[in-house]
């Protein structure tokens, strides 16, 4: 790379057209009316020469950084639970089979809703993915309402939002009633997170809705909070086992808090599934063979990425239009962390 | 936001300055003397106004980007193994406190080597992390050969590289030598990747160097390889333990192989720790939850990421300097996945 650096001046001479057609053609910009055949000769010389326009100056004539940021709130949770990698992986190789790049943006627990509209501002991006936004966040609905382009993996519920998500209340039904099917009445629940985030309260409200299908009620003291890792999952199946040792099944709010679940079922001399069933959440690619093998609910983490960068492009006008909103189902995974209730 | 836009023509007029001088500011470059004075009265007018400077207005000026590139090769990886999450965190959360930005690039199993130097030249980033790099990438040391701000997590093994990297013989010695102490002499190791990733390697040799220092030796049919992922580690396990049924310990390549050396002993009725020991590599946070939990080496992949972060930041003279290779001493964590070899 001692060679001199090509610039859209050399692109220009060779195609025979001005740099400000060579500008036209590589900022991809349609505005301008320009003729195949000088699109064609522009492209072909700036390929002969290896040109590779500077993206600062690009940026500028087209106001296209071939950027999308990816906001992640609390990315903390990154540390101890494999759900978002999941669907960053998606993200990312949506993102490079485009030729696009991927902005990462943590936003830190103690920081204000809405603090990436900088990033929005600066140009620095051409459309946002925001993972597990949180409903009330304003900035969040402001860019919604002035149509930036936008794609949650979650929802705000809001009307114009543009959203990825996925609908428990069938798959939990299902898990129930297999759970049910083998005998277990007295259920419980250890959360993926203290109360206030969307998915934890959707969560319950499904296991707790299906139990009353089948006339069994999902007691207050039958339900304990994790905080996202398998430690806390530890703990708070600790407190509700010791609480109420009559419970026979328990829901773990996603499988790194089962991990915790199987854990402190040992630690108490619970063997799993003689004494105790434990369910999982998301199916992440460990589930199989943690000890014993887990029952789950498979939420597809790539799959939500991927959709959510293919609706993103969608609105960028690189791809085919998804419907606004695109809500997965889930499918429950049996395997060997359920069985007969005891007698 | 439908107020007008603020521009530097505002914060100009405001100050007392021209435009260039706006410019000259804002982008921090050193290369032209102003007084602390001017600096100061513009600063304060653009804070005054709510300046916010178009970033790509900005690179232009100062070729400064406040970005920063992490390359991740192979990411798939992300999908099965959560130790580059915890990189990755320690990154991002140093340069969200710095405030720049991380642009995250993928490099598919299937591009070249060297394949992000169209990042370095597009000036979409001022600096560089390479995760995991491979050794004969000709396009990274070029880019280190020509003094580009690079930072290795891991090593291509170059005279001028700045990189953070882990010792693992004295962690391994360390195990090799508990396990020796619990009466077993029969080892045998399920690797975390097929041959040719240079951890993969060391720590294979780090092992056999161990035992040779106590009169025992790692026999080629003692080895299977595993592929990242738990399943990866459940195969070669059970290949290993239905060709070598002698063994009584095994290490395993990393913590989530570790997952799949639990699961294989018990699908074949080996109790663990009673029949068979097992050591991870890495104490990701789900270690101590497994069942048993996980005798182990901590690596910290956040503490990792972190000290790559301000190497580069001292690099790009936003912070003090480390030396341009930092070594970490991995340690050993007992817990209950080893125990006295069986009679």
């Amino acid at each position: 790379m001692s060679r001199p650096r090509i610039t859209s001046h050399d692109v220009a001479r060779r195609a025979g057209v001005s740099r400000t057609t060579v500008s036209l053609v590589l900022s991809g910009s349609g505005r301008v009316a320009l003729s195949p055949e000088t699109r064609k000769r522009v492209m072909r010389a700036a390929e002969d020469l290896g040109y590779k326009p500077n993206s600062a100056a690009r940026m500028l004539v087209s106001g296209n950084s071939e950027t999308i940021g990816l906001v992640v709130s609390d990315p903390s949770i990154l540390l101890v639970d494999a759900f978002i990698p999941q669907i960053l992986y998606g993200i990312e190789r949506a993102n490079r089979e485009m030729g696009f790049h991927v902005l990462v943006e943590g936003l830190g627990a103690e920081e204000r809703p809405g603090a990436y509209d900088h990033l929005v501002e600066s140009r620095r991006i051409d459309g946002l993915i925001v993972l597990n936004p949180r409903v009330g966040d304003e900035a969040l609905v402001s860019l919604i309402e002035k149509g930036f382009p936008l794609v949650l993996v979650g929802s705000v519920r809001h009307k114009d939002e543009v959203s990825v998500t996925f609908t428990t209340r069938a798959a939990i039904g299902a898990a129930v009633e297999h759970v049910v099917a083998l005998g277990h009445r007295r259920i419980g629940a250890v959360t993926f997170s203290p109360r206030g985030y969307t998915s934890r309260d959707a969560r319950l409200a499904a296991l707790g809705a299906a139990m009353v299908g089948h006339d069994l009620h999902l007691d207050e003291d039958a339900i304990t909070d994790g905080n996202f890792s398998a430690e806390s999952g530890h703990r708070a199946a600790t407190t509700l086992l010791e609480r109420r040792p009559d419970l026979t099944a328990v829901f773990a709010g996603n499988d790194t808090i089962a991990i915790g679940v199987l854990s402190a079922a040992r630690a108490l001399g619970r063997r799993v599934p003689e004494d105790l069933s434990v369910v999982g959440f998301d199916d992440l690619p460990f589930a199989p063979w943690l000890t014993p093998a887990l029952t789950t609910i498979r939420t597809d983490g790539v799959r939500q990425g991927t959709i959510a960068a293919e609706m993103l492009f969608a609105r960028l006008g690189h791809a085919a239009l998804h419907p606004p909103r695109v809500r997965l189902e889930p499918e429950l995974v049996l395997r060997r962390s359920t069985g007969p209730a005891p007698d």
